[in-house]
């Protein structure tokens, strides 16, 4: 997830900045500022936990979806279904992010009345980084678990054609002292975005990343691109990115796999499902002594014996809190690419991107 | 999970007999008829599915636990905490089979009333193969989720201490014509049953299997059995594995890693932890409509193109039941150790294998 192609035109940007910065480009793509806040805030909280792949090099993506790809600025979402501690959210083609956390803070409100709550929706759109959601539980004691949909990069296990996505699953856990326990995870190796790195530096890639069109593996940047990602765990880590595909997409109605759209023709606005899991731990147990027990298994992983030459151990979210502690004080390091693209997206808007230059 | 060392004295079994005969050696342990049935159907079951890991190869170690082990036979689950939609269930110290089965149905009961139920369950032991509980949703027009605490047996990513079970996962979703989609997926790329065979055979093992005692890949299985699992995909296996044991028992105050034993002493009894979620289709949507889509993944997968010389494709589960029909018809497969472990138990019970005889 922290993975980041540095550059040498990578340049510090104030995260406060930043967050205003490209709220008000959404503001001027014909969003309300609460909306437009909270799109910005998801992706500017993934740069910061270094999770760049979901921060803000997706603004020019993510404007012209707003201007040009039929996603609804002004989209509303709403609850179609209140069933006990089931949920259904229709997301009215709002940007994926106002779809999704409106329905974690709907799971959240159940889940304090009856302990449990899952809200599953459809009518929506990318929503970014999951872990955003699925951290939204932890200011109000619960577990938070959510998942979403992906547009389709990888074959069922012996197969060539794209039918599943990698389908990124988000679990959040409250602590006490320690950093929250936060798991944000793709059912894949590795992503397009790092394969294309590699192809611009002219570097073979891993083999276990990607297949070519013939479902073989390759190292070939090139020939990943237009072949397949590989799974974690071969036909295991396939056989979760369905499941939780289905989940996020069947109980709402939302589209599943190859009916979202491709990678080619992005897509469909409107189509896309998650889903969101709230779990209120004071309904289970005592929140301290749960609190006090999740601090046990992180302390018990950052003490542990580490193989020679490796890095520092965190339990999941660990670093990622570091990161943001640092990017927060140090400013967020963008490479020349977002750079571009926020300089793009601001002229086309007409705001103002002074604050960029170094 | 299909995997299964084939010997030359494998047999075959009549499913029916040998589910008979297994649970009159629980009944001898102790337990009373309905539990005995339980514990067998689950391991004839996974036999069946081709889950052999979890099958009757596990007839000796159960009846030890019976026996000498601390687990109480006449183990009595009981619900101590119901608020809402939130249940905690105390297994009593019974098989895991036992207190799973109670808590998954009790979820299934409260999910009918409030559209979603979530069980955490403490007090509870090696429960056998997760399918089993995320399977009892399907009857119940219900999908079915959940998961366990295992002993450890993988490090945290970069490191070389045992603190981490594969802590497997499961989930069922209802179709209409075809098969269900049943996914039951550990955190590990393998595990020590499989690793075993290769040291048998003196073959090297893959190098994403183990790591050595260093946190070094290894295809020695001798190494790889007194070093560490490898877990799918890295740092995301093995957070994917954190997040789903403490979901499987802080929420119940069950033992988390280590503190539930370890791979030398075996697990400690009444000390597991699982949990289980059931989500009612027809609180979310039209029923039929759900397993209709269902029902198109699956069919979209097994007509898929294939690479060059791979089986046929499945849908997760799809194998697994088309080995139940076949294993049914003509008999389960149990191999030359499995046989004897079977004969040992019954000759200790004073039970008749007759039954067993080629």
């Amino acid at each position: 997830m922290s993975w980041y192609p540095g550059t040498e035109r990578e340049q510090r940007v104030n995260a406060g900045s930043l967050r205003v910065f490209t709220a008000d480009l959404f503001e001027r793509c014909g969003m309300t500022g609460v909306d437009a806040a909270l799109v910005a805030d998801s992706l500017v909280s993934s740069d910061e936990r270094g999770v760049h792949s979901h921060g803000v090099l997706r603004v020019p993506e993510y404007v012209a979806k707003l201007r040009t790809g039929g996603v609804d600025p002004a989209g509303r979402p709403e609850p179609v279904r209140e069933n006990g501690a089931a949920l259904v959210v229709d997301g009215g083609n709002a940007m994926g992010q106002v779809a999704a956390m409106f329905a974690m803070r709907a799971a959240i409100e159940r889940a304090s009345a009856l302990g449990v709550a899952f809200a599953a929706v459809r009518g929506s759109n990318h929503c970014g980084a999951m872990f955003y959601y699925a951290m939204e539980a932890l200011g109000h004691d619960m577990v938070g678990l959510c998942a979403t949909s992906a547009l389709p990069t990888m074959a069922p296990w012996g197969g060539t054609e794209k039918l599943v996505g990698i389908n990124p699953l988000a679990v959040a856990i409250p602590t006490r002292d320690e950093a929250a326990v936060v798991l944000d995870a793709a059912f894949s190796y590795s992503s397009h975005g790092k394969i294309r790195v590699f192809q611009q530096k002219g570097e073979p890639i891993p083999a276990t990343w990607a297949f070519d069109a013939n479902g073989e593996p390759t190292t070939d940047a090139a020939q990943a691109l237009t072949g397949l990602l590989q799974p974690i765990g071969e036909f295991k880590g396939v056989g979760l990115a369905v499941v939780f595909g289905m989940l996020s997409t069947l109980l709402s109605g939302a589209s599943y796999g190859t009916r979202l759209g491709n990678m080619t023709d992005g897509p469909k606005a409107g189509a896309d499902g998650h889903f969101f899991l709230a779990l209120n731990i004071a309904a289970f147990t005592d929140l301290l002594r749960f609190r006090e027990a999740a601090d046990e298994v992180v302390r018990e992983i950052r003490s542990s014996r580490r193989r020679a030459g490796a890095d520092p151990l965190y339990a999941p979210g660990g670093m990622e809190a570091a990161t943001q502690v640092r990017y927060k004080a140090e400013g967020i390091p963008l490479n020349g690419a977002t750079m571009e693209g926020l300089r793009f997206a601001a002229h086309l808007l007409g705001a103002d991107a002074g604050f960029l230059n170094p």
